[in-house]
Parts: C-alpha cells; structure tokens; sequence
C-alpha cells in the first residue's frame, strides 16, 4: 500500500508594498509574504478532486486585500487576519503565514525625514510567522540576516584533538556570525512591535557584552537572556553559522599581525543551531 | 526554569574536489559536504566546556581525509563512512552527512571524451544525507534544482471560487517547476548508483508521460511510481513550486496568443509539498 | 558648464518563452531580452520632455509580439528585427539588443523524446549581441558561464617573485574556468545556429587539448583557433576567472596527496581577459 | 594575421578585515579589493612567457600586507597605495584598484557604542576606484547598491504612443530604484571621506526632494546638483534601474486602491545610464 503521510500547499514570496498616506508624510510597509494551508487536501492529491484547493492566486489576491484592510497595525496582526481568514474555509486544519518585512527609513534633507523619500537599509530582516489552528493561534517572531561581529572576548579552548585536528586553541578570535533568531510567544495579542525592539535590542546588548568560549555558549547566554527579560517569550530558537576570519600570516612579508589583518570567508562554515525554552517547573 | 531542548552543530559547505588518475583517463567528483552531530553537547552551551566539542575544523579535515580513502564508491558511501567515524566518539548521539554532488561531464574532442578535460552541467544536483545512529543507519537520496516544464496536458480547474478568487479555470496550461525530490532508501547497503539512476529516471518520464489536473496530482503520480517501480525505496518528499508562466495578451497588438508566448515569473510562486510512503499493509 | 555626454537607457530583463507546437512535438525557447537605445533623448534629461522617450513598457511589449511573429529562427535574427524596428524611430541613433538564451532538453522516455516535456540544464547560457546603427548591423555572440576544467597539462612558472610572493611554481596544477567568450561576427547575414554550434565546438575542444603554461596563454590559444577556423568570426574576447583548486595538506592525517583531493574556491579568484582580432593584414 | 588588441588581468573578490585596536575600541574595515593590471603581458599570451606576469597571488598578498601598513586613512589612499607600488613594475601600464568598502557600526549598549562588536548593515556600499598610469592618477568613488524610493512628486507623461505602447500616462507613479552614481575627482589628493560623504548627502537629499517627471531627469537633476555643490568633482555617471511597483487592481475585491498598495517587481525592469561632467567653459 501506498499512502500520503503529509502534504501542504500554499503561495510564497508575495511581494507588496502599502504607502499610508498622512499630513504628516508617509509610512511605507515593505513585506514578502508566504502562506501555507494544511487540511482535507488529500482528495486533490489522489483523485484530482480540486473542490477544497484554494488556488495560491486567491491566496496571492487576499494578502493584497488585506494589505489594503488590515496592515494598520503590527506584521502579526497583519498575518493573524489572514491565518484566521483561511481557517474559517471548513478544510483547512492549520493555516501559517509567514512574513518578511524589509526596513526603510525617511531620507534625511537637512537634518529632517523626507515625507515621501525613503532609503532601504539597516541591520537584518524581522519575520513573523503566525500558525493559526483550531485549538488556537501561535506567534513566533524574530530576525534573519543580522550579520554581527565580536573583535575581542571570543574564545575557543579545550576542545578534543584527534588525529584528524590540526586548529589551534586560541583565547582571542574574531567571532563573526548571520543571526537567525525565532522566538514563540505566549499569546497572540500583544504590543508586538514594541516586543520585538526590546527582544531585539536584548540579542544585540546580550551579543556585545558577552565573553564567549564558543558559539554554543553565545546561543545559550543570548537565548536565556532572552528569556529572562521578556516574559512574553516561551521559547528561542538561533542558528548561527561561524563566519570564519583567518588570521593573515604576514611574517613572510616582514610584517607582524596581531589579531589585526584577517580573511573572512564563507565556506566552509560552522552552523550551530539550538532551542531554549521556559519551563513550568 | 530556562533549558536547552534542541541542538545540534557541524561544519557546512566543505568543498572538495576529487581526481582519481587513470590509465584511461581521469574520474572528477566534485561535492558540498555538511556535517552535523547532536549528543553530549550540552555542557559546551551551558558551562562554556568544550571537552566533547569535536571542532568543526576537525570535521572538514576528516572530509578531505575521507575523500582521500573512502571515495572510490558512490556518495552514500563516503557519507556513511563520516557519519560512522563520528558515531564513533562516544559523545555522539546522531551523526548527519548531507552530501551534494556537481555534475561534471567529459568534454569532447572529436567525438571522443577528452581523458583529462572535463564541462560542468546537467540537469540539477544529486544529494544523499547518511544519518547515523547507535540504533542504525538512515540513507535517503534524491535531486534538487531540476527544473522541467509540460507544455500541454497540464489543467488546473474545479478549485473554489469566493471573493478573492480572480483566476480562470484553464484545461491547457504550462506547467513548470524545480523539483526537490528526495527518497528514502530501506537499506543502508544498495547499490547506489545504479538505484539513483533509476529513481531519477522514473520521476523525469512519468513527469513527461502524466495528465497533471493540479501539481499536487503531480507529486503523488510521481511519488507513487517511484515506490511501485523501486522496491528499494520505502517514501518519497517532494517540494515543487508551481513556478508561473503566464499567457501574454497580445491583442492590443493585433496577434492571438494561442498557448504561445509566455512570462515566465519568479515571485510569487505556489509551492506544494507531499511525502509519499509505502505502509506495511 | 554642465553637460550631459552619454546617455542611454532601456528595459533589462525581459523574460519570455516561446511555445511552438507541431505535430511532431513542442519546440521551447526561453530567452532574457534586453534592449537599450541611444539618440536623441538629451531633452528628456535637461528638460523633463518625454516626446522621444519610447517608454520601456513599450519595449517590453514589443519583445513580446515579436516573439510571435520574428523568433522561427535563430536568436540574431529576432534580435535583429528587434533592433532594426527601434532604428526606425527618428530619434534613435543606436538600438542593442541583448538576447540570452536558456537550454532546455526533451525529456527522454523510453529513449524517445517526449514532444511535450522538457527539462532546463545544459552547459552555460548561450547570448547574442546586435547592435543597429544608421551605418549598420553588428552581431555578437558567444557564451556565458560555461564552468571547465583541465586535471592536468596546466602549468605555471617563471613568473617573477618579489617580497610578497610566496606562490610556489608549479608544473602541474588543476585550472577551472568559468568561460565567457564573444565573438563579433563580420556579416549580419549568417547560418548563425550552425556557426554557434561550430565556434562553442572548437572552443570546448581546444581548451581540452592544449598545454596551458598560463590561462593568458589559453585565452590566446582559444581565441587564435577559433578565428583560425572561423572565417565568419572578426574578433573574439573572452573573460576567464581563474577558479583556484588548491591541493589540500593531508600530511598531518598521515595520507599523501598526489594532485588528487582539492578544495574549490571562488574569493578571491584570479580574472583575465583578452580579445584577439582578425587583421586585414 | 591574428593578434592581442587588448589584455588586462589581476585578482578579484580579495577579502579583508581590518582591525585598529584602540584604548577606547576597536574600528573595523571590511573591503572587497580588485587589482588589474595592463601593459607589457602580450609575451604571456602569445608565447607562453611568464616573465613579466605577477602572479595574481602576490596581489592578493600585497593588499593584505599593504591593509597592515596603508590603511589608516580612506579607502582611496590604500588603493593608491596599492596603484603606485604595482606601477613601479616597469611592465606595468596601468595598475587599477577597485575597492569596496561594507559598512559596520558599533552595536549600542545601553545607549553607548560597544568598543568591540559591530553590527553590519548601512544602505549600499561605498565603492572607490584608484587608476594609476605613468601620465598621473585618477581616483573615482561613489556608492553602489543604494535601494531608494519616492512615494509621490514622480510622474511619466507625454512620452509616445505606438502599436505597442499599453503603459498609461501617470502623473503620480512610485519610483524605486537601486542607485549606482560613479563620480571621478579632479585630484588625487583630497580628504576623501569628508567629501565622499557630502557627495552622498547631495545625492540623497536631491533625490528626495526634486519632483520627477522621469528617472531620466532624475539623473540629470542628482548629478548637476553634484557637480554644482561639489567643486572637487569633475564627471558623475548613474545607472538607475527602475524598479517598478505596479498598483494592485482591487476592484475586484470590492477596494479602492488609491495610490496604497503596489506590488514590487524587479524583472523585467527599465535601466537608464547618463554621465554628466563639468566642462571648461
């Protein structure tokens, strides 16, 4: 016997932007969006039965509707509108919606923010992704792409040689890193901007202050900060990959380098992944 | 409480290229290799001990070193000999190797394929992941990046229609996608190749020959005739985005469009995902 | 004073596909356009007046419906039409029409090919450069992206060494490429499917059969055969990255490494370009 | 006959980090540097003569050794650096080093800025190309990869009407696009970041604040105001796509869509290029 264990279908990469028009200049929304249904699909799988298939165009057309009727407020309400919009459809068990939001800012003239001009820039991306079901709604938000660096207090000591280990232990790297940091909520209804600029300023503080012996203790030491000062925080979940910087040996050139001149490269890289969760106990 | 629940760590995209010297010419492999270990990690995230944290350095040793000796055979094999000499430090728990191999082909000169001059290309990428553990070996297989294309016998009709719902039902549309498809192998011990080969085979020409009333048709079709073609094979995941080629409207222009000229676009996409399995019944 | 001393603009990245169905099966061609002209625009800069401006979109659509009407034959001679058709605005001194071209294979069943079913791959991207003037036509064409490599006869020495050179000299080193190559043809009016064919042929075989002490001689030697036994080619210019393989150290694991296991690299790279030309001589 | 009209070769994609160790933290440069040299290298091509040929590795060691020694003050004098020392080759014609510079910022604590960690980030990259020939030196900066956008005061009208022409005149359209401005100095010697850095707040200031009747004016606009501001530069070259957003059709959906919600896209897309230089008179 053959049998579908999983399926799930959806539309990604919707992009859109809104313009809020306002006396007092403009706001811009910059947003990919991605959606994802799961439910009593199995039929258009074996039979070729499309009658429960939402078409991804219809899932495509409602993120621009919605764009125009429920962007006022945070990406999660945003995407909690459109998770709660498809659950209703009586075939749909889990509805995930999963949004990007890519950051401009008012271009400076003289000092002050141009109405209407605006730069594409800063620090990552911030996600959102909302998984609406029938038993309930679950938040996470977070970051990708911070690209982050430590020139001093990262270490890496201790570790096992074997025949295959030729790294040296050293007690001053460069530590470089992309963050990838998701966070689940507690609940669905919160101030969920004002959440994500302090979650988030705790990463980067947390990341600067830190002395690390290894990127494992980084993941640790940032996620259970998190934690600790964001009570609407139940769970953190980091990849990072180590973006390595050799040291440039110099000496055949005369010259000294002291933890000064480095090559960064990409590949390969290290790629540390871990969860840290709030328990009940 | 704050606790760890999840972490893994390795080293990713180790490049290597292999030429084994020949009489009759010489063999390119050319590979991306990702290593992943979970265990005895723990101490390494809470306590900064790194006393069982094999480096990531010594991973990406141990690939070339093992390319050196254990890549006569096929990808599953030198995978499985990394993941067993990981498996093998006790702090080990779950040894992953994700294997993507580059396709290079003779180039040829008169006819006659050149013995040391090689041109990449092909069709997409083999992969192989080995996951080791102490209760025994996973081996699955598959292709990513194969991009293909129907250009008739492809429908999408029948879908539900509601406020949102903009697009027409069509019986002959062009169907295009990039198939991820990666299978599950019920023994660590096959030979690999030749299986690989085949299952490859089998997804390109029922892709071809189907009637396809919707992709996610497409991926059962598919997926079924792998698992009852390949024994060896016990499920099938596949990820397919519906990658849009819309019709041209080139009345304005005076000219019909009779399923002719085509955008094809990238953003946004349907992408439908399905695991197929073969159960004991 | 100020002025304005070139200017030119256009539409990029025009994607089409074009489907031709014959009782014999489906012919696909899938191409990226790009058109830009030059002329008489400079009051659209100074004085914000469009009267000349031959919009963009209307570029794009006029991609379109040539595509229907003009793309029977080669690549050039689309480009061509395409081209002579913006010529033959008063305003417009210079028409480029850059075309590239994506492969595309029947998928084979059984053997056979299937008439409508495809799969995208192939070696590097095929391109296609006719530019129009009042005094004339020109037509470039070439490839991009052809990735090869030589495992053996590549050299180099002899090169000078000062304080900062620390490259050993080598007899015997692998040389991968990553080929761009384009010839100016010396007529608009040619066989151009068969020349490409011809011309892509004795650049693949020759790279694969020369002795190369340099990949500046290789460009030579290239280059050289190909006007040698082209008549039809005026000129050829070719841009070679040099994508380093450097032999991996396995002495410290106790193994030898007779030029076998490599490790890619692409930064930095090494980038050398030459064009070599037919004299009248 | 056949021969070499034109040859040039160097290293590309050579990465480096800087870091100046200071008592009150550290400061961070992380380039990408080009070096391509011409002159007397035909030997090397025709004859297979490496005499003259500096190893492409020795620039690669070169920029390294020189990031120790030269790079205290800007970008442009680290590249000069790097011109005038491979100028003194007496083979050498024409040494050109393209640098470019990736902005970091120290990550705020608690309001301070961290001594020692560094987020990535900033909008687009800061580029500077230093030319060196016996006849003197000629130093070019500018920005690449800066993402903007107008959300009002951009209009397209009164450009021409053919069979092919769809587009709708606008007088209220959105205008993004992803600005690369080249400027060439008129001397080798300037405080190169303070007037790289006013350059780039003419340039974004203008683009704010002028009303666009099309990018092609828009161009013109930005690089007179540059040239009128800025009396140390001689020429500006842009190359500005036009990254259009179209407005979304919400009718169907029973919205309005007043100028609000777009959809980006980025193929195709329209490209316009123009230099604008300072004359004598």
């Amino acid at each position: 016997m053959i049998e579908l264990v999983a399926d799930r279908y959806g539309k990604a990469a919707i992009r859109l932007v809104r313009v809020a028009r306002g006396p007092d200049g403009d706001t811009l929304r910059d947003l990919t969006v991605a959606i994802a249904l799961e439910g009593d699909f199995a039929a258009a799988h074996t039979d070729g039965d499309n009658t429960n298939v939402i078409a991804t165009d219809t899932m495509k057309n409602t993120a621009y509707a919605f764009a125009k009727s429920h962007l006022d407020g945070p990406l999660e309400a945003y995407g909690r509108a459109l998770a709660d919009h498809f659950l209703a459809a009586p075939q749909v068990d889990v509805a995930t919606v999963n949004i990007k939001g890519h950051h401009w800012q008012h271009i400076a003239v003289g000092g002050q923010p141009a109405p209407d001009a605006f730069v594409r820039g800063g620090e990552g991306t911030r996600v959102a992704t909302i998984t609406g079901t029938h038993a309930g709604t679950t938040v996470e938000a977070g970051v990708e792409d911070v690209v982050v660096m430590k020139t001093t207090r990262s270490a890496f000591r201790g570790f096992p040689r074997d025949t295959y280990t030729t790294l040296a232990e050293t007690d001053d790297r460069l530590m470089a890193t992309k963050v990838t940091a998701i966070w689940r909520y507690g609940s669905p209804d919160l101030d969920f901007d004002a959440v994500f600029a302090a979650v988030r300023t705790t990463l980067l503080e947390v990341f600067a202050d830190h002395e690390s012996p290894s990127v494992q203790t980084s993941i640790w030491v940032m996620g259970k900060a998190i934690l600790d000062r964001h009570d609407e925080v139940e769970q953190v979940r980091m990849v990072l990959p180590n973006l390595h910087h050799w040291l440039v040996d110099l000496r055949p050139f005369g010259l000294e380098n002291d933890r000064e001149i480095y090559t960064p490269t990409t590949e390969p890289h290290g790629l540390i992944e871990a969860t840290v969760r709030r328990t009940e106990a």
